[in-house]
Parts: C-alpha cells; sequence; structure tokens
C-alpha cells in the first residue's frame, strides 16, 4: 500500500525533520498514557521534556551562537511530530521553546541571550509566557498588569491591579515554570507606554513562590492534562531595571522612555508579530493531529465490518459505505490541501525568520502574520470537526480512551481559542483584505483592536501564493461560459474560489460603505452589523489560498501516477468545498441548478474513485504505529479472522 | 427577568416531576466534581443511585404493584432532570432502571417479576444490559453469543465462541452489577430461533465473578467516568431454564420451542421495540445537557465583556456581537423546538406504554420507534455541536473543568452512538418513510438489517403530528406564490419543510426504482448509491415533525407576551434551518436567490430584536445554579465590578 513518492512529497521541505522525529522517537517510550491522574500526567510530561532530542528538535529555532539550530522551520515541523506523539508534550515543548525563548529572543536583547537562553534550550530553566489575563483574553493590548518605573530605586513595579487582572491560562505556571515573560501596561514619569515584557523570576530554587508572586492551578481541563496550567498575581513585586526585554523600548536609568517605534499601538503590534511562530505551530500540530484520527478512523474503517449485504458473502467495510467514504473522504482531501497551505506558510515563516537584519519587509511579515492567522483559524476548525467525525466512525470504540481518539479530540479542542480565538483571527485577516480599501469608509478602529492589528497595516492579499505563474494559466485556460467547462477543470474550481473570494469583499466594502453613510450615531453597528460578512469573505480567502497551495503541491509531484492521485484527492476538496458553499453559489448564480446537482453526483464519483485509494492516502502521512496508539487497530485484525473462521465453521 | 409562563409551558405535561427533582435534589450533593480519578467516580456515583429520590424518580416507570409509579412519561422526565445534574449519575440510573429493569419488566413474566422487581428499583440488585458485542456494535440481530438448551439437565449453556463475540461497553459491568440481562441466539433441538435475552447472575455475594464468567473493565472513557463499562465473556455457563425472559418466547422442559411471533426476525424486532424508552431518555437528556450548556453560555455572554467599541464607554459584552448571536440564538431557537418535540414523543411513548394490554396497535408503535430513533439522532447530533460551540464562546474559560462544559462535552459525546448509532438510525427513519412504496422497488432487505427494522414495519409517516388541524390551517392560508408570502409566515416555514421531505423523498423512490432496474447484479450499490439521499430524506422528516412540535407549542402558550416570544423563537428556527438548507431550496427552485438572501438578512433582524430576550430564554429552562455548577459565572460579576471600578479610578 504504501507510496514512498507520495509520503515524500507531504514530507516537503523538512522532510529530514520528520524522518529524523519517526527515528528519534519510536517506541512507545514518548506516547500518551490513557487514564492517567493529573500529577501523574504533569510530572511524565514534565521529565520527558527534558529527553527530547534537540537536534532537530522544537528548539531549532534558536540562534546558533547558543546551541540552536537557527532553523525556525525546522522547529515548526519538530512542533508538529510532537504533536502526534502527545499533544500536551508539543504545548508544553511549545511553551518553553517557542513562547517563554520565543519571546526572550525576539523581544531581549543581547544581554537577556546571554544570560539565559542555553538554560531555556536545555529546559534548565523552565518558563512561562505570561500574556492573557482572566479579564482580557481576545484583547491583550488592554490587558491591566502594570509595570511602573521608579528612578530613585532604579526597579519596576509590577503589581496585578484586581483580580480580573491576574494571567491565567499559563502553560508551565501551575508547577513548574521558575521564570515568566510578563507582559504589562509600561508606566514611567506617570505615562504609560503600552504593553511591555519583563523577565521575572516566579519560583526560588526550592520551588516556592518568590515574594509578592501568587501562584493559583487551573486545574483539571478537557484535556491536555500534562500541561500544567496556571494563574499569576503580583503584589508590588520589584523588577530590575535590566529585567525589561527592551528591543523594541528602553527605559533609562532616569526613566526616560525611548522607542524607534514612536506609536504606543504599532510598537506593541510589532512586537507581537515576532511571536508568529506560536500560531503556526498550533494550526500545524491541529494538523498533524488531524492526520493521526484519520489515519486511525480510516485504518479502523478498511478492516472493521458491520452488517451483511445481498450479493456480499461477508459482512461490509465500514470504508465501503458511501455515508462513511462521505464523511471521511473529503475531510481527508481538506487535510491534504491544508498540510500543502501549512508547508507553504511554514516556508515563508522562515524566510522572514532567517532573512539578514534589515532585509524583512515590513509587507512580507504582516503577509505572514494574516496568513498565520487564517491557516491557524481553519486547520484548528478543521481539526475539531474532523477529529469528532472520526470518534464518531468508530463508534463505542472511539469513545474509549485506549483508541486514543478520545485524547485527541480533548488535547486539540483548546486550540480553536487558543493563540488567538479563531472568530478574532479571522477578523484578522478580514481587515488585512480591507485595508486598500480604506479610504473608502474611514477608518477601521470599530474592530481594530477586535483584530490585533496596527493602523500601519498594509497588506494586500489578493495577491497570488507561490504559484502564481502556474495558477494563472490555470485560470486564464477556462472558457468563458461555466456551464461548458468540466467540474474537474482546475481553473474552473481557482475561479470558482476567487469569484467568491472577491464577491465577499466587494460585498462588506459595500455594506460598510453604506452603514458609514446610515449610521454615524452607531460607530459600533457599522461593523458589528457585517460581522458575519466580514467572517465569511476572510474564510473565502483561506479556501482560495488553501487551494492554490494545494493546486502547487501537485503540480511538484514528478511520479505521474502519484500526480494522477493527488489530483484527483485536490478534485475532492475543491469540489466539496463548493458543494459546502452551494447556497452562496447558487445565490450569486455562480452555479446553476443543474449543475449545482452535478457537483453533488460528481463528489459522489470522486468517493467511489477514491474509495480504493483511502488507505494509500494514510499511510502516506506515514504516522508510526506506536504514535497512533491505538488498541482496536491491534486487536481488530485477528477478531475480525476469529469471526470469519467461526461463521464459516457454522455454515 | 425571569418568565414564568415560559417555564411553565417548556415545563410541560410533567412538570410536577421537573418541580420536584429542583426541590429534592437542590444544593450541590448530586452535582459532578471535576477531576475525579475513575475509581472515585464511579464509587461516588455508585452511592448516590442509592439516594436518589424515587417518588418521582427514573423507577417511576416500574409498575405499581412492585413499588413503581406506572408512569413512564415521569420516568423519561426524571432522568432528563438527572441529566442536568450529573450526566453520569443518569446513565447509571438509565442501565440499572431503565434497560436492566426495563428489559426484565418487558420481557420477562411474572415469575421474573416477583423475584427481582423489588430488588431492582431499590438498586439491592445492580445489573446490566448485556446486548453489544465486541464485534458487533449496531447489527445486533446478528450477534455471535449462544445460549443452547439441554433437555437432559434442563438448563441453557450461555456461550461466548470467539473474542469478537465478548459483550462490550456494558454499562455497571466493570464495578457493580450483580446480574445481568443477557441477549444471546437460542438454540435447542439443534435449531436456532433468533435473539432472545436470559437473567444471569455474573457476581457473587463477595462481587467476584460467578464461574465460567469473565469480566472485563472498558476503562478510562471520554467522560462518564462514573458509569463502569466493561466487557462480559461466558465459558458454557449454566443458566436455569426459568432464567429465560419468555414473555415473546418459550422454552418446554424437553426443548420444544414455543411463541406466538411464528418470525424470527419479527419476535425480535417485537423485544426490541419495547425497549424504545432508553432512545427517548437518551434524547431528551442530550437536550437537557445542551439547555443546561447554553444557560451557560448566554448567562457567561451577558456579563463578560471584550473590547472597547467606539461610541461604547465601556467593553461591549459578547452577546452584543453579531457573530456570537449568530452562534448561540439559533442554536437556542433549535433547542426550543426539539424540546417541544421531544414532549410530544414523550407523551406518545406514555400512552402507548400505559395502553390497556391489547390496546395498543402495532401501528403506532412502529411510529413510536420511528419517531424515538429520529428525536434521538437530532437531540444527540444537536447537542455535540452546540456543547462544543458554547465551550468555544466561553474562550480558554470553557476549557477548565471547573466551568462545566467541558464535562457536558466529554460526558455527551457517546450519544451519538449509543443506543443506536444516528446514521444507522436515521436509516430506520427512511424506511419507515418508504415502506408504504416498497412494492416499487421490491423488498427492502437491502438494508433491512441496518435498520433494525422488521418486515412487517407498516409505519406510516407523511401523516401529520398532533396539531394537525391546527398545521393544516396553517399550510392552507399561505397563497400560492411563494413570493408574495411574508418571511414569517408560519404557514409558509410549514410548507418548505414538508415540501422538501416530499421531494427528497420521491427523489429517493425514483433513485431506488432506477437502481433496482439498472444494478440487479450489485444489489448492495442499489442501496449505497442512494445512502446519502436516504439520510437526507430522514433528516428532512425530522425536522418537519421537529418544526410542527414547535408550533404545536406556540399555540399552547396562553398568555399573549409569551406566545409572541416564543412565536419569534419559532421564526428564528424556521428559517435558520431553511437557511442552512438554502442550497437545497435554490437548487429545486423553492427560493429564488433574492429570497434566500432575505432569508438571511431576516435570520439577522431576528437576532438583533432577541438579543434582549436572550437570559430571559434560558432563564425559562429553569436550570439551578448548583446545577450549572460552573466557577466562572459565580465570579465574572464581582471581577467585572473591580475592573469597571478600577478603570473609574483610572479614567
Amino acid at each position: 500500500m504504501s507510496n514512498l513518492a507520495l509520503q515524500e512529497l507531504l514530507d516537503g521541505r523538512w522532510g529530514h525533520v520528520r524522518r529524523a522525529a519517526r527515528e528519534q522517537l519510536a517506541g512507545s517510550h514518548f506516547v500518551t498514557v490513557p487514564g492517567e491522574t493529573l500529577e501523574e500526567a504533569r510530572s511524565r510530561v514534565s521529565k520527558l521534556l527534558t529527553e527530547l532530542p534537540t537536534e532537530p528538535g522544537v528548539a531549532a529555532g534558536f540562534p546558533i551562537e547558543y546551541g540552536g539550530g537557527a532553523d525556525p522551520g525546522g522547529s515548526v515541523v519538530a512542533a508538529e511530530m510532537l504533536a502526534q506523539i502527545d499533544l500536551s508534550l508539543m504545548v508544553k515543548a511549545g511553551v518553553q521553546w517557542g513562547l517563554f525563548g520565543g519571546a526572550v529572543v525576539a523581544l531581549g536583547t543581547k544581554r537577556h541571550h546571554d544570560a539565559y537562553l542555553r538554560d531555556i534550550i536545555s529546559a534548565a530553566l523552565p518558563g512561562c509566557f505570561a500574556m492573557t489575563e482572566t479579564g482580557h483574553g481576545s484583547d491583550v493590548q488592554n490587558l491591566r498588569t502594570t509595570c511602573t518605573y521608579d528612578p530613585q530605586t532604579r526597579t519596576f513595579d509590577l503589581h496585578t491591579p484586581h483580580e480580573a487582572a491576574r494571567k491565567d491560562y499559563i502553560g508551565n505556571a501551575a508547577r513548574d515554570g521558575r521564570m515568566a515573560v510578563v507582559f504589562a501596561q509600561l508606566v514611567t514619569g506617570g505615562q504609560s507606554y503600552g504593553v511591555h515584557a519583563w523577565l521575572v523570576p516566579i519560583r526560588d530554587g526550592n520551588g516556592d513562590p518568590m515574594p509578592g508572586v501568587t501562584i493559583g492551578d487551573d486545574g483539571h481541563k478537557a484535556g491536555l492534562l500534562g500541561v500544567d496550567n496556571g494563574r499569576l498575581s503580583f503584589d508590588h513585586v520589584t523588577v530590575p531595571r535590566e529585567m525589561l526585554l527592551d528591543r523594541y523600548g528602553q527605559v533609562d536609568e532616569d526613566g526616560t522612555y525611548r522607542s524607534t517605534i514612536e506609536n504606543d499601538t504599532r510598537r506593541f503590534f510589532t512586537m507581537l508579530g515576532t511571536l508568529v511562530r506560536g500560531r503556526v505551530v498550533v494550526g500545524g500540530s491541529a494538523s498533524a493531529a488531524t492526520r493521526s484520527a484519520l489515519t486511525i478512523a480510516v485504518r479502523y474503517g478498511d478492516i472493521r465490518r458491520q452488517f451483511t449485504a445481498p450479493g456480499h458473502d461477508r459482512e461490509v467495510a465500514l470504508n465501503d459505505y458511501l455515508a462513511h467514504q462521505r464523511i471521511l473522504l473529503p475531510a481527508l482531501a481538506t487535510t491534504y490541501a491544508l498540510s500543502f497551505a501549512q508547508e507553504e506558510l511554514v516556508t515563508a515563516l522562515h524566510e522572514v525568520q532567517t532573512a539578514p537584519a534589515g532585509a524583512t519587509d515590513e509587507h512580507r511579515q504582516r503577509e505572514l502574520e494574516s496568513r498565520a492567522a487564517g491557516l491557524k483559524a481553519a486547520q484548528t476548525w478543521h481539526a475539531t470537526r474532523t477529529i469528532q467525525a472520526c470518534r464518531e466512525a468508530l463508534g463505542g470504540a472511539g469513545y474509549l480512551a485506549e483508541n486514543r481518539l478520545a485524547g485527541l479530540k480533548a488535547d486539540t479542542d483548546v486550540f480553536t481559542t487558543f493563540e488567538g480565538d479563531n472568530k478574532v483571527l479571522l477578523q484578522l485577516v478580514a481587515k488585512g483584505l480591507l485595508t486598500g480599501y480604506r479610504d473608502a469608509f474611514g477608518s477601521l478602529d470599530g474592530w481594530g483592536r477586535a483584530t490585533f492589528v496596527a493602523e500601519q497595516v498594509r497588506a494586500m492579499v489578493l495577491e497570488r501564493t507561490a504559484a502564481r505563474a502556474l495558477i494563472q494559466r490555470l485560470v486564464e485556460a477556462v472558457p468563458g461560459r461555466d456551464e461548458e467547462v468540466a467540474l474537474t477543470d482546475r481553473g474552473w474550481h481557482l475561479r470558482m474560489f476567487s469569484d467568491r473570494e472577491e464577491h465577499l469583499l466587494d460585498g462588506v466594502i459595500r455594506r460598510l460603505r453604506k452603514g458609514a453613510a446610515q449610521k454615524k450615531d452607531r460607530p459600533f453597528d457599522i461593523f458589528n452589523d457585517v460581522q458575519d460578512h466580514v467572517l465569511a469573505v476572510a474564510s473565502a480567502h483561506i479556501d482560495r489560498v488553501v487551494l492554490e497551495a494545494f493546486v502547487a503541491g501537485v503540480d511538484r509531484a514528478a511520479d505521474p501516477e502519484t500526480k494522477a492521485l493527488l489530483s484527483k484527492v485536490c478534485d475532492l476538496y475543491a469540489l466539496s468545498t463548493i458543494e459546502a458553499h452551494k447556497g452562496w453559489f447558487l445565490e450569486h448564480q455562480r452555479l446553476t441548478p443543474a449543475r449545482s446537482k452535478a457537483v453533488t453526483a460528481m463528489v459522489n464519483d470522486l468517493l467511489r474513485q477514491l474509495r480504493p485509494r483511502m488507505r494509500e492516502l494514510v499511510d502516506a502521512f506515514a504516522v508510526p504505529d506506536e504514535w497512533l496508539n491505538c488498541a482496536v487497530l491491534r486487536e481488530e485484525p485477528a477478531r475480525q479472522e476469529a469471526m470469519a473462521q467461526f461463521d464459516g465453521r457454522l455454515s
């Protein structure tokens, strides 16, 4: 069944990282243990973190001079691989090396790097990323913790003014963290300069909280039991001046504030922008977990049989049922599409973050942030839906912890709302699309804060992605009238996707213009009344980006047989997406009723064609059996054999 | 905020049961404890079961002469109330009194009742319902356990022939059960008579397995930790002849088999039909849990604020965002609709099961089974989707166990696949709809087994529900041309729903006919190729039944203000359902593009109108605060207050 050409294509540019992980982390030492208590899970994962190979690994993103690999792309892919082993381990690694270590690298300067990076990389210094507050989840620009400079003592005073301002959901806080990067409003000389970050010790050498620091425990969660999320409050904690991570803003001894970025909002979003990797990791990990879930569901559906059918001499394999295919195959096609889109995103991240200092242009940085936000939302929602469907596809067996899907579901569930709530992220994407039109309807402040996007965003995102020329050629080759075009014409798919995006964008702009004219006295309503259209345009944009990445991926396939197979999977992705939005296409007369029905018939036809290839398609994900960690996949073949023998003997 | 008229209407015919539960089970003694270990949860729930009030209660369904209340409807409603307290407790009670006790009542005869019912009701005799096998989840007619009569010893020999035939997912088996109703193929005189049930001791007085009985543990599950699901295997276990539950089939001492129902399949499905209450309970409990989740999400969205907006002097409440309303309000409207449909179903169940012996006609029994199957599927899928959405609506807080939604999601997740896999149940519904057309395309055996429906099913279901006359009048009042009809015209809604059902049904019949002619050599394909249409017609049928129940419910509202509010909620249910299926309506030219867009605009308009009533609508569910058991609802008001004071002081 194995299709190495396909596997290699999916493994992609960081294939060596994936292969190394499959070898270095082979066996069952690192995999999840169902039914652990909270404390067992936390202590196991905490210990495993120190045993992870670093080369290549999640820590590969650090600068070479401190022992890293200067390979941000590789570190993201290494995290995806951990996500297939144990999502708690991935998140714990992501907190330590991505969020905590990443913030020290990106927001700190040489003295912070020299002092801490080696211990961060070795995990000798476990740390937290303390941004979110109980009262301000998404609206981080308005968090309430203050850090006030006192020129007398040349120290900062870090303070939590009330319970709603405590730091919450902070990974590594409840049990292990020794230090935290704490985000707070910087105040000096009686004036606030917006959110900055400080390195703050939170526990002493005995593991006790530092004076003035109160540490709480978020306790049991739906999943991710191995991650010790907690709460941090600061009661006038003294922080030395040097502990300000001062790459983007400095405070002189006398309290004078200096920054090369004058505008507070813009500075804050520039700082946030350097931390984009977290979202790329979450999106990629969600897809990695989805690949595990689909591998389990498809392999189970191939061996599990249910109901005798006329004309069949034994019971029918689940995967032979149309209703089963209808659930698993479009999800599988979308997972392929998202894998190619994620690969493109990781490449963009890698290029931006390894560009020589000063060579990164802001436009590319903003586009990266927008793409990361959109694909994080798309991948995490897809994961939530698909893993749920896989759980149901296993029936009662899917509910048992020993069959892994319950854990995959519970562990990934938070991804839709952490590292940016998906609905907020979609608004960021939409704002990027709309920025070019701003003059038409005035400032976007209405949901400006809601989208974490600074005013200076100029990203213009109706451009083409990587395989621009190829896509242009395909689109131009489509005849003018839809009815003459084959349903599997790739150019037609591309045109349908981009027409939908452009039309929705026009609609939002028209509505905003109208709103701006009619609702001057109700500025909130101008934006709120189109919020559903805003989310729709962002979603349509991401669909188009994902399809283009898939098309480019198909084009990269060298082996003709692999290319033909992949092209069918791409057909299924494109047509099942069009089918899912057929209401919109019909409303806007981009599909006739007859052609809309033909799309459904063609999707069903593709399901029949791809049915015999389902196993091959999931095998190309190359998730090792030990990582799948699923009892019923190990046990079911023998049971089916016993049953067949028994039935043979009886009849 | 409280609207007692609305609450009373929702409480419905068994309002006294709901009110009694709210009083008798007040406080926090019975509610879930987040973060328990498996053993803690099992022992707590096991103990609580014996402390539940029985009058009124889940055990109210038993005959009066044994201490029950002869109130099957009341027992279902009592189970729904437990579902709002702790779903493990509901399932544990459902296993003991519904499945185990219910099978003894329905399948046993007086000697079984006299011997066991009192101890079953008091829970002194904890029992299991052992039907499902590892290898045969849905296809219970083909389970492989055998029970063979030996006239020499006048006993049966109960035997598990191979591992795939072990009983699996059996509630009460892993820890507590002393006896089990075991389903197996009855063999006597060398001949098999199909599936029957026996009462079999599985543990002795010390709690050790009986000789020949092997008990396994399903271990950790996604949720429902308080229910001890396990596995049972039988190695030639001797079962006395009297332990056959022999209401529908008897074996004489000499081994002669006797039954008033000659056909084995028909007899089996008659036996299954008597157990319909389990499905009614699962569907109702799913909706009860959904009401709890929506209460939490809506109350949180009313107090929780995020992002300052222009024109607002403090941050905006989550419920003011259109995107938030778009998620919560249609789900709330559907929950209302389903509550009325469930009430109608419970009434039908009650009437069938309390009819004098011999007075129940088979037609009503079949219709009840079909309705129970369809509403179980609709309610459990709605629960899975809605509780997930509520979890996401709470952001990170929704992921913490202390805020309840994680537990509600995990506990209800299995409902879509237990007591009948939803996709299998929808096929049962479809088969009911198609039975009248059977002659047109031959036997329905193709998915006969798949749907648990015996050949004799005559249910005919394009009839109207309870408020038949009212609905007929509304439909007839609609003018001929849609474009002239107001979007909120109830008759138009009803006509759209029933047109969709009828048109889909016609389509399935046409396709089956065509398939029967063209694919004679591939009988499996005839059915499999239309499986998606079959599921769609079943789903459309359920939608129509639910809308009609809601319409009847609105009509029952005496208070005009309540009626007007409820009517708007009904509009939202009808229009958001039409919107969800707008692709189909446009394809079949039952909506013009312009009217389709108008439907969306009207849904948004209804959201704005209902926004101020959200809290009132969930308060009418009357879930006590202790049962909601949600930390953030208790804590957030003080936090918002502290934040407002602090911000006031600062500005």
